[in-house]
Formats: structure tokens, C-alpha cells, sequence
């Protein structure tokens, strides 16, 4: 996985993509979210989670977890691993998924997943089940050859990346520098 | 525009879709926004928007707005809209959208959207720019043949929805009710 330069690690998220979650406390744990927003080109992220994650108390607890990517060829994979729980099932191995050790996070990338981004918890507004996050590195997966993301409908059904479509020339104006 | 079960709203968003968001203080304008996120399926919504959109004013004094769900044919008005003021620009005019007075809310519906979510601004969390909306009313526009709505990637491209997969049996025990 090649380092992603931070200022376009939201890109990896703003198109609304369902993303896995990996935390590690004394054990690595996965979630599947598909509640995602971005905050700030900077850049911060938002998730929504709460006491019906298991995930969630070992966020709390470390501040800190990673954002992996996957790709439409993962689908059962997300699926099954959103529809079970860390407290008596270790999804790595369930799942045939390779934790691999990040720089500044304990939470670990996963190696078969298009991008992974480390993020530090920098605040929890309980209120609205609100996951404040400021990511501290990205990765991107060059050579993988899948490269189209999931959306999930909320529904059961997801929706495929079809085409692209580029206006980056109409937007110029509005676009941050760096990209 | 046929009256959609509030309890199915959420599904118009989760999938991470570019929408316009209306309002009205004194006239209608529109802003163009990727960064939403579901935060609860009764339905509650969060849209990161500050002081630097023009809509953002009228938001905090009336504390209402429509999110409209524009579909691929419609890309260039909304990256039309993003790209232009309310302060100097009637975007309805420009845009040649078409307002409809809503149920519950001043801010317009847009008639030329696949769908419309009337919705209340029930908190702003200031420190991080996130307006908390509650969904009051959807509606969708079935006799619409263009259905595939538009994800920002954020560096000037966008991802229109490609194929379907349907993974309901395997999420049964995590949908909600009333889907």
C-alpha cells in the first residue's frame, strides 16, 4: 500500500462509500459503518456509532481506530461482518482479512481492503452518537485492479460504482489546492 | 411526487448521494451538498455547513429546509449551483428549477427532483459545523425514469450509481422494522 498524501485522504470518503472500522483493545475488532461524513478537507471525518457497536468501547477507550476501504468483491465480506459481533467472534479470521500494523494507530489496516486511513479520535458528541475523527494517514492500494466501492441503500441492497464523471473544470474555483 | 413512509427516508441518504438543500428567508435558494450523513432512522440527518454558504444563515433563523435528491441528468445544475451564490444569484431561475410548496416547511421542494425531504434543524454543533435535521415529510417521484442519483469524490469528479446488489436476506436480523 502506497501513502496517500492526507489532503486528498477525504476523497476516499465523500462519495458516501460503506467502509469496515477496525479498533484494537487487548484484541482486534472490526464494524461495518455506512453512517460516514466528512467535517473538513483537513481532514476530519464523522461517523455514527454508539453502546450497540461493540467496537464502540474500545473507541472510546483508545481513541483511535482505522477506515478501511473495500471493494465491490468484499460485499459478503462487509455484510457478514456487519451482521455479527466482535464480543464472541474474531472477524479477521472469520473473514480471511490480514491485520497489518499502521504507523501511529494500534488499530490495524487491512491489507485486501483499497485504501485504509488512520484516524484519532478527537471527540464523541453523545448526543447524536457522533464519532469525531482526525485522520493521521492514508494508504491506497495501487495495483489492486477492483476499484469500485459499495454504497449501501439501507435497505439489504447496495449500489455498485458505476462510471465516473469529471466537472472538476466547472468546479474549479470551489476545488482545494493540492488535489 | 408521491408521499414516501417516513420510516423509509433514510434510505434516500445513506447511500451517500449528492442532494440540493433549499431554503426560504424572504426568497428560495439552494446550496449544493456532499457531506450528510444518517444519524438515526426515525430519520435524522447531519449536513456539515457553516458561515461560509450564503444558506446557512437562513438555516440557523428559520431552522428548516428541504434536502433534494437530484439524479445524473441533473450533474451540471448541481455543480451549477455549488458553484454560484444565493447573495447575487436566483438559482431556481438560473438552474430552471421549479419550487413547490412543502407540508410542513417554507423551504421549497424542487419539482424536478427523483426525491424531497422536508426536515426541521433540531441542534447545530457549532464546534464542528454539523446541523442536526429532523425529516418531518419525503416524497418521491415514481413516474421518474432517470432513478441513478450522483456521489462527489470531491476532486471535481463523480460517481453515477452503476448496478444493484441485493444482500437482503443476509442483513434480515440487522434491517429495521417497516422497510
Amino acid at each position: 500500500m502506497r501513502q496517500l498524501k492526507l489532503s486528498k485522504a477525504f476523497t476516499l470518503i465523500e462519495s458516501g462509500p460503506v467502509v469496515l472500522v477496525t479498533t484494537h483493545d487487548e484484541k482486534n475488532n472490526i464494524m461495518t459503518i455506512s453512517w460516514t461524513m466528512v467535517l473538513d478537507f483537513t481532514p476530519v471525518f464523522a461517523i455514527t456509532t454508539g453502546e450497540w457497536n461493540h467496537s464502540f468501547s474500545a473507541l472510546r477507550k483508545n481513541r483511535e481506530c482505522v477506515i478501511a476501504i473495500p471493494t465491490v468483491d468484499m460485499l459478503d465480506q462487509v455484510v457478514g461482518i456487519g451482521t455479527c459481533s466482535g464480543v464472541d467472534t474474531d472477524k479477521f479470521t472469520k473473514f480471511k482479512l490480514t491485520p497489518v500494523q499502521g504507523k501511529f494507530v494500534k488499530a490495524p489496516l487491512i491489507k485486501e481492503c483499497l485504501a485504509n486511513i488512520e484516524c484519532k479520535v478527537i471527540d464523541i458528541v453523545r448526543k447524536h452518537n457522533i464519532v469525531v475523527l482526525n485522520a493521521v494517514a492514508a494508504y491506497v492500494d495501487l495495483a489492486r485492479k477492483e476499484k469500485r466501492t459499495v454504497h449501501a441503500v439501507g435497505d439489504g441492497t447496495f449500489i455498485v460504482d458505476g462510471r465516473k464523471m469529471d466537472r472538476s473544470k466547472m468546479m474549479a474555483s470551489k476545488l482545494p489546492d493540492g488535489l
